[in-house]
């Protein structure tokens, strides 16, 4: 190996069950790079989310090239930054630093990495109508991405009634406010009915949160569902829908595809999308295996 | 490489002609482990020395294995470890920090490197009566190694007469005031006159300080000489040494074998010496060629 090295690091919380350090450093040895991605658990180092700054600046003395932030940072970490990718700048979190000339530039590929997941996945599913479930973090990030494909009205519901609506109001701002609807669960059976397709945007179907997030009687084989949770990858929604006879796309082209683009920022090579994409699927296989 | 990641670094200042992350990631790559030596230079980020614990407890945080410190920090370091070894402690000065379950411990292998470059070079050499010129901290941990090694009287020399003699009175204390003489450089033609061997430990003698460290008619066949600068490893000392005919030990040993202890402690695992020796070599000629 005689390429300079690159190191890189993910900060959040409760970050242990990450495949991304898998997903980089698989990557990186196929291309025959030095490469380390570590792991700064704030739980572990009994540090506060709002410590993020501190850390991001003793990452770049210490000599990272780059970093992924994640829950609870996405938002605290960028007043600590130097610029915004526009991604970044408009949805207003913060996934992946890069270091460069000691300038901390801030992007977000989860917007970039749904996108590129769904265009992959579900390249004939119509945007006409779309309804999305949860619009915390991965749920702005999402819903960006759909408006950005071409969604011609999206419905965010989340159970804080509060929550979708200031996601609906940013997103109405920024798109147009006839193309954003918020609710709450009890408006699914209406919002689903005319709808072309389903994003699942919350923790439900987690190995932590098992279950499914909504009554799997408003499924129907017509809806095209997507899924954003990854571990596991066949969810309990997708086995449902699949068992209806619906298109589906799971959450592993997006953890894919989002740790691509930040590997492409961080070392400026371009990734292999279908190793990257196969990668997911057996990490994501190791991960969940009894042990 | 299916090894746990190990990251390290360099704390210190002017770092950058460092051989050591060179002599630890080639020997890593021999026993495939995923393995970084990062610099952390103080003049490249503008910080004081005194920074030198923020800077290890940042590393700390950030998942680093460890550390090596340099000048001018194995003295400042010391008050933010945990624990120290032995050699470490008796000399107040450490080059290796390791991080273990959260505690920081320090080491010095610039005393126990010096001690096996010695016993391996020059196994025969009497250590009757010793001239060290060169009191500040590679001195310390140079005399250090020779009195463990059994020096029977050792006379240290330094243009600071003041530094020569606080060495020499800290050396007494622990391995008997008999053992140990300090002066200036006009004390070297007695001192020499019946004298074993000398070993010599300032600047003098590296790219940055050409020349001889001592009058050229000091020198005696029947002198072994030791050097601790490296880079050249065929310092002009060494010539005019070997020039005379005396038996010599050039500062390469000493460098390899101060890496190749760290890397054992950073890692747990023994590393190749005999190669680590030849490493050395290569480095130092490749960063000595003209570009």
């Amino acid at each position: 190996m005689t390429s300079r090295p690159y190191l890189v690091g993910l900060i959040g919380s409760g970050i242990g069950p990450s495949l991304s350090a898998g997903l980089h450093e698989r990557e990186a040895d196929r291309q025959g790079l030095r490469y380390q991605y570590r792991f700064i658990d704030l739980d572990a180092l009994g540090r506060a989310p709002e410590d993020v700054g501190d850390l991001v600046r003793a990452a770049r003395d210490l000599g990272f090239d780059g970093l992924n932030i994640t829950h609870p940072c996405k938002q605290l970490v960028i007043p600590h930054l130097d610029h915004l990718s526009p991604q970044a700048g408009e949805l207003g979190a913060v996934n992946t630093v890069v270091f460069e000339d000691g300038r901390a530039v801030g992007h977000n590929t989860d917007v970039t990495g749904f996108t590129a997941s769904f265009a992959r996945g579900l390249p004939d599913a119509s945007l006409e109508c779309v309804v999305q479930l949860g619009a915390g973090g991965a749920g702005a990030a999402v819903a960006q991405a759909l408006l950005t494909l071409g969604a011609g009205r999206l419905a965010v519901v989340d159970a804080i009634g509060d929550r979708a609506a200031r996601l609906a109001a940013s997103l109405g701002a920024r798109f147009g406010p006839d193309r954003v609807t918020a609710g709450t669960p009890e408006h699914l059976p209406a919002f689903l009915g005319r709808a072309d397709g389903l994003v699942h945007a919350t923790p439900t179907g987690m190995a932590a949160h098992p279950g499914l997030p909504l009554p799997a009687e408003l499924l129907r084989p017509e809806l095209w569902v997507a899924e954003v949770v990854y571990r596991p990858l066949r969810t309990e929604l997708l086995r449902s829908a699949q068992e209806l006879g619906c298109t589906t796309l799971d959450g592993g082209g997006m953890a894919a595809l989002q740790a691509a683009d930040a590997f492409r920022i961080f070392t400026g090579r371009e990734p292999d999308l279908p190793r990257m994409l196969a990668d997911v699927r057996e990490l994501a296989a190791q991960a969940g295996a009894p042990r």
